[in-house]
């Protein structure tokens, strides 16, 4: 391809919602553009990484014997009943009636579909087991699109559904998936690391998370130092704190008048006491049933694990109807004392359990409590009450009596060991060799299609651009003619990009009208991770420059040479990923 | 690939709602299954034929320089209403409101989306001509979705969009597209034909439809014999008929109580008249507007004409209490006298203002007319009537004196002169060589990927099923071990499909424990265009079966010989095909 008929808009200024670096320099970089919230049009460079890295997916996912199919983005709602995760998904799902007053989805995923077809085509142990896959336009509704792709609403997956006789033959899968993506994730130039992960709303049991750690990462990587455990945020089991006693007896509790004292930080300071000193009451709704969560106040509410207590069920915050309903008192003043009467269920952390005495609202406006003694004055044990681990791991936790380590990444791979939950719900029945029906056992398999390009760019980039891994480059090679108004310089750039192609290599030949520094701002900016400088000083001699982007020496070589020897650079570049 | 690993669920029933062949067989060989009306997913061998159709399509559009892109399928409505098509495609525009209350819709196409594009990066005419397209997800709701994959909800559209400078810059990309298109259809196997269209609700000048002649396509094309003149029957326009003359002078109108008697064909039978002596009154809405339509009884108004005269805008049938409203009658009583001073707008076929005399409705319920008289009863000129051609050619037709004749076929590309229309109302504008401000000139171009499977089995199947071309068969060549059972047979297929593999050959090997005549019946409905039969006895006598699935003999070949002979069929088709 030549530079001066590619659509590449590179600009100098870094767009103003841009907060990490992948997302600014793919817009820089003429990768790509916004089109509204969390939409974006992948342009010409953009459109090659992202093929490049679905033909990589495609040819791992084919090398271990899974099948591509495509199943519809656009699916009825009643499949989605079937399974409640069209409530589970809540306001993430998209939804439109149709002309003829049907509802459907925009598919967030696809196990619904994935599992009917099953259903419908699966009969006989002898066809198992089986995994499909499909490389296809997702949508999610997010409630905050931003970091560029990393949270974008719309963007291409590569989802896997595995169908098993047994445990067994889902380990052995599993297994074989796991190691896909790792071969996947190193093709592609990443270093990752896989952890234990949860498996949240998709429900089942046994998952793994493949994370690029990286400053700009939204998920959090928890580990031990030694090794023996790690585990995503989400899923990060923590030891219960020890007991808290008090060095004095806890007088009873007394209301205290705190007039529009809302947030933790003012109650702090209008009582004179600590975060870790309040309990936080949370409302939340899941399945149209009402739900209480206490955490401590300098604790945070683990999202998944409050949907692993509510078995799989989504949950968010209530509103400020329900909550002023439940609590009789405005958003801010839901304290625990009489709350479990109430709400359908309550969830107490460990933490809150651990303390001596807390301070919390009073379900009562412009009133806190202090004193309150849990076991005392709120109950820890009933019918709807449950004491959980339900927060996030933080600086001095520990597990299994090991303090935990934290680090930033990005997810860009998870695999599930589902279990029975969608083949039941949707009936994908097997005979067994014993003419016995039973339900197939499931796994499911995603990678962020799009995220693999950001999470590439964060992990190599410096001051003036992307450091491509060449599998992933747009180009694999950048000819720059540096001189394209001197015809003998014009010449040798056309030639080597000419043998260059010859050889199948993928190569893009700058041949703008433009002067060298802006060729040289453009080519570290987009960054080509090879290339060959055609400059007028030393075709002269008889030589152009080879150089690595990531590099900073050029080495000459002779014209003749040139071809050749960018080949071999290409290839040990090559090399250095399948290793 | 296996045969035995692989969801290839082939059934013997026609599914009840698959009305023509490709859709039939689609179902029945297992490659593709409907989730909701007019949405499916392509199972294994759909999805391949799917991506072959694809990669033909990308290679072509590379080669004719376009560059690919990829546009969002979720796109925000203030786009499409600065063009207005917000309102011209109607409910065919799946629209969907997200959390925060923003209106987004399902994209049917992206010439909105492109055009933003252009505006916002190209500057000057030298980035022009410019060639983007992309091949992506598409949904549109079809009020009536059948026949399979030519007539679904969802697809993969190949669409591409040129920019210019200036007229003679489109006429050529206009061409090398035109020629790019002939090479795509020819490389699938397809016989088209191409064919003067109508640009529709695209707005422009000029158009092209690429269409495969066959009795089950939705299309008609219209040509006259000496091939002087042919084009779709939305764009085919016809020579107005001779002004006939009454025998008699016509008496005044008449009013004629025809209680409950609606429908043409009612009418007729009740006044004893014929369809071609009545004068039908269609009540349309345009972008708010009330259209009234005149067509003879025996004609039907063509959608795409009407569009036409409405300067691109699209019209939809009035809804009962628009009509009501109008006409002051119930639906199907709507006449010409007295309407025109009711509605925005009048459109009177030329055959109507041909008419000696005709029966019409009241504008009474209950009550038509009879003895009305174009001119005299009805106007024929005025502010807002027009007398134009908005009706389809007919049997009896001509175009420009000639006979026209007509064809059914399935349209499986369009290519548009498009003009400015889209640039001016999204301000795509550059400089050109004088600095001189003026809007880009385009052209937009579209393959229905799906469609071409579809019609590449209907003009190539027979009784037992589907014949592939072979450049978009799911696979090249079948090696079918008739007895699995035997080691010598199944040895013999082995090594004859590792072989094949080894050539690049794109095999499946039917290794299935089965009878020989199952495999040969799923042989013959899912098409594989060359086999490879080992059976028993041959094989005793070191010899296979080669046979084109086209042909009904076979040949024999020694086995060593067999892959060898095997490639030389596979490329004798691929030349035929790129001949």
């Amino acid at each position: 391809m030549r530079y001066s008929r590619m659509l590449i808009p590179t600009v100098k200024e870094v767009p103003s919602d841009a907060e990490i670096t992948s997302h600014q320099l793919m817009i820089r970089g003429g990768f790509m553009r916004k089109v509204a919230s969390g939409t974006y049009t992948y342009l010409p460079l953009g459109r090659r990484s992202l093929l490049k890295v679905i033909s990589i997916v495609r040819e791992e996912m084919d090398r271990a014997g899974a099948q591509e199919i495509l199943m519809p983005a656009v699916q009825p709602i009643e499949l989605w009943q079937k399974t409640g995760r069209d409530v589970d998904y809540g306001e993430t799902m998209a939804r439109f009636t149709d002309r003829h007053g049907r509802v459907n989805v925009l598919a967030p995923t696809a196990e619904e579909v994935v599992t009917n077809i099953a259903a419908n085509e699966i009969n006989s142990y002898k066809q198992l087991p089986m995994n499909i896959y499909q490389i296809s336009f997702k949508f999610r509704d997010e409630f905050r699109p931003r970091f560029g792709v990393l949270r974008s609403r719309e963007f291409i997956m590569k989802d896997s559904y595995s169908f098993h006789a047994d445990e067994a033959s889902l380990d052995e899968t599993y297994r074989i998936m796991y190691e896909t993506y790792c071969r996947i994730f190193r093709r592609c130039g990443l270093d990752y690391v896989s952890v234990e992960a949860e498996s949240g709303e998709m429900g089942g049991s046994g998952s793994h998370q493949f994370t690029v750690p990286c400053e700009s990462g939204e998920d959090t990587i928890v580990y031990t130092e030694d090794g023996s455990y790690a585990a995503n945020l989400e899923r990060a089991a923590v030891d219960p704190l020890p007991k808290q006693s008090a060095d004095v007896e806890i007088p009873p509790v007394e209301e205290v008048h705190t007039p529009q004292v809302g947030s933790i930080e003012a109650v702090c300071a209008f009582m004179k006491t600590r975060p870790e000193e309040m309990i936080k009451t949370l409302i939340y709704v899941s399945g149209g049933e009402v739900i209480a969560s206490l955490v401590r106040g300098d604790h945070e509410l683990n999202q998944e694990k409050l949907t692993q207590v509510l078995g799989g069920k989504g949950a968010e915050l209530a509103d400020e109807a329900t909550i002023v309903k439940v609590t009789g008192a405005a958003v801010g003043f839901a304290g625990p004392m009489g709350i479990a009467g109430k709400v359908s269920r309550m969830f107490v952390d460990h933490a809150v359990a651990g303390m001596a005495a807390g301070v919390t609202g009073a379900n009562k406006t412009d009133y806190h409590i202090r004193n309150v003694l849990p076991d005392r004055d709120f109950p820890l044990e009933g019918n709807n009450i449950e004491v959980v681990d339900i927060r996030n791991a933080v600086e001095g936790d520990a597990h299994n009596g090991k303090r935990l380590l934290f680090k930033k990444g990005i997810e860009v791979g998870q695999v599930f060991k589902l279990g029975t939950k969608y083949s039941l719900k949707l009936g994908a029945k097997f005979l067994d060799e014993n003419g016995v029906e039973k339900p197939c056992i499931m796994g499911c398999y995603g990678i962020g299609i799009n995220r693999i390009l950001a999470s590439a760019i964060e992990i190599s980039h410096d001051s003036d651009g992307i450091i491509w891994p060449i599998s992933i480059a747009p180009f694999e090679v950048l000819v720059t003619s540096v001189n394209q108004d001197n015809e003998q310089v014009a010449g040798v750039a056309e030639r080597i990009y000419k043998e260059l192609l010859e050889k199948g290599v993928d190569v893009l030949l700058d041949d703008r009208m433009l002067r060298g520094g802006v060729k040289f701002k453009d080519a570290d900016l987009i960054g080509i991770p090879v290339r060959v400088t055609v400059g007028k000083r030393a075709v002269a001699e008889g030589n152009v420059e080879l150089k690595l982007r990531s590099e900073t020496q050029s080495k000459r070589v002779v014209i003749e040479e040139a071809a050749e020897k960018t080949v071999g650079l290409v290839n040990s570049l090559k090399e250095q990923l399948i290793r």
